[in-house]
């Protein structure tokens, strides 16, 4: 195996851990109750499956800050003192809350955009109906602020750390709408779309990285690398995605190829393309937008190639990944440190 | 007046002076932020009206645990000063927080069952679109953790309440969920009933009554009294919202009379007619579903006076509100304590 190979098995491995030990710990965190109906359709996409990166990272900073020294994701002495109470901090709790969040975005957004399929699996609102649909995420939504409140740190952190999520649940919404409205819009500059990204996508990835932080005792400039971490990672996260879109197969993305420029959706690769001079809306208008063939996406992507879009976009999830791995240096060096460091990196090699 | 209309003048004041000072402090608490769409949306039935019932009793057991000493609904002095802080408690955000998720839960609501109509206005999903109105109950979702966070209350009394919220929110949904079975079952039961209700409806009375005693550092039996106060007056809300739906007229109520029948809703009322006897499918299907008229609703209703439902449902919404009144004894005696009782007096006369 080449280096990068080497590297991309090594972080493959460290997720596919965490996210088996996630995958255990979810039916006692949020177990079928009263009524079934209600909570089977809130594991639905849960138990469909996931990569489960956000709560990986939640796993991956507590493993940091305790020095590796944390059994269960329970950690029974929290890195500062000041304010620590007896009982551990039950950092798994903090995992499940942010996976939880993201399951309940992606419920809500299914049914916003009317999707059918998530995960290989039909949409909740699709395998039972909008109304459990609506009530699953709101259920989720609720049991996420639950498990945060009861991590067992001290108040003043757990008030810390809900402030941080509820704040970053406003903003999820926000960067949803800004993403709506753009679809509307033709002049959005670049600044407006990471903006949006940074709201819709990237806290998520902040608060992943910080709440274990501030969870643990950890001093201000800490959380607020890690933060920063989050956020730099999580935008680079969405361009890849957009540029998975463009350059993967419809049958390696498990939904059409292209679809973004087929519905018109602003991405960094069509904002810089449109700056450049590309009519953009004409890319797949101007063949046969609803009967669109591979060939035709070919030729748009080609066109964007050309116009050095792709390239722009590739550098800027780069440049962001390398920010957020220099942010790092605020966690002492080890082994959980690297595994983040990789796990970036990751996050523009991935190929779904 | 009689003593009964002088009484209803008195709390319809009571209700109407505090819905003013609610209403005045939403827009502090709750701006038109960027992008001013969502927040729009997120503002449209909070403005279009509303009672503020739930929040006005937050106003008055904080009115009732602090002397009335309370200015502009900040708590400068805790009345235990065991864990109290030296910031003022932010009374008023915990009543915002509590009416603003009555307001997430219409907004989804009204997207679950399609209904257009809320508050005399288009409900939000039709004014907007169905992603606003999505992401509008969302919004407010995390807005309520925020502004609970941000009551400057000790971090234990606040982790407490917010505990007692989030509970709460997934209470709410278990209800509903209920609600939605119970559409496709004949054989529920009172108990059944009364369960659903609970969880449905009378859990954010129970919140109104209880977070503000938490957060001011009441006792446990203060809290504990005050919660069961709220269950007991948030079940007889219900029964009478079913008693209106069969006894207003449909210009009354602003909506279909008797679309509870129609819609084959289970009420308190129909389980007991069901249990004695009357065959409730029949009531309106018989004459004919779609095209119901006043007069076929007056002899549904003149089935269920004859099988005496009518008058077991006023009597078990009377039974509830005597428990509940007598429950505010945990309260020192004075005006608002009096308020109190003869608001949850006025939740069973009122006519709309």
């Amino acid at each position: 195996m080449s280096d990068p190979d080497r590297r991309a098995a090594a972080v493959r491995e460290t997720i596919e851990q965490r996210r088996r030990q996630i995958n255990e710990a979810f039916p006692d965190y949020l177990p079928i109750e009263e009524p079934p109906q209600l909570y089977e359709a809130a594991r639905h996409i849960i138990d469909a499956g996931g990569k489960r990166l956000r709560p990986t990272i939640v796993m991956l900073v507590a493993e940091s800050l305790t020095d590796g020294e944390i059994e269960d994701y329970q950690a029974v002495e929290p890195i500062s003192s000041g304010n620590a109470t007896d009982s551990p901090v039950d950092i798994m709790a903090a995992a499940i809350s942010i996976e939880v969040i993201q399951s309940f975005t992606l419920i809500h957004d299914d049914i916003m955009d009317d999707d059918e399929l998530r995960r290989g699996t039909t949409a909740v609102h699709e395998a039972y109906d909008l109304e459990l649909g609506v009530l699953a995420g709101d259920t989720l939504y609720a049991k996420a602020f639950e498990y945060l409140l009861e991590t067992g740190a001290s108040t003043d952190r757990i008030v810390r750390a809900s402030r941080m999520v509820s704040q970053t649940c406003t903003e999820i919404c926000e960067g949803q709408a800004y993403d709506i409205n753009f679809e509307t819009q033709s002049a959005v500059t670049l600044d407006e779309y990471l903006q949006m990204v940074r709201e819709k996508t990237a806290v998520l990835y902040a608060a992943s990285a910080a709440v274990p932080a501030v969870l643990l005792g950890a001093d201000d400039e800490t959380v607020d690398e890690l933060y920063q971490f989050g956020l730099d990672i999580g935008q680079a996260f969405q361009i890849q995605d957009d540029l998975l879109d463009l350059t993967r197969s419809s049958e390696q993305l498990g939904k059409q190829r292209g679809s973004d420029l087929i519905k018109n959706k602003q991405t960094i690769v069509t904002i810089h393309a449109r700056q450049h001079g590309v009519d953009v809306d004409s890319l797949i208008t101007a063949n046969k937008r609803g009967a669109v063939t591979e060939q035709d996406i070919d030729r748009a992507v080609q066109t964007l190639e050309d116009a050095g879009s792709i390239a722009y976009a590739q550098e800027t999830a780069h440049d962001l990944i390398k920010d957020g791995q220099d942010r790092l240096a605020v966690l002492p060096a080890g082994t959980p440190r690297d595994r983040l460091t990789d796990l970036a990196w990751y996050l523009i090699e991935r190929e779904y």
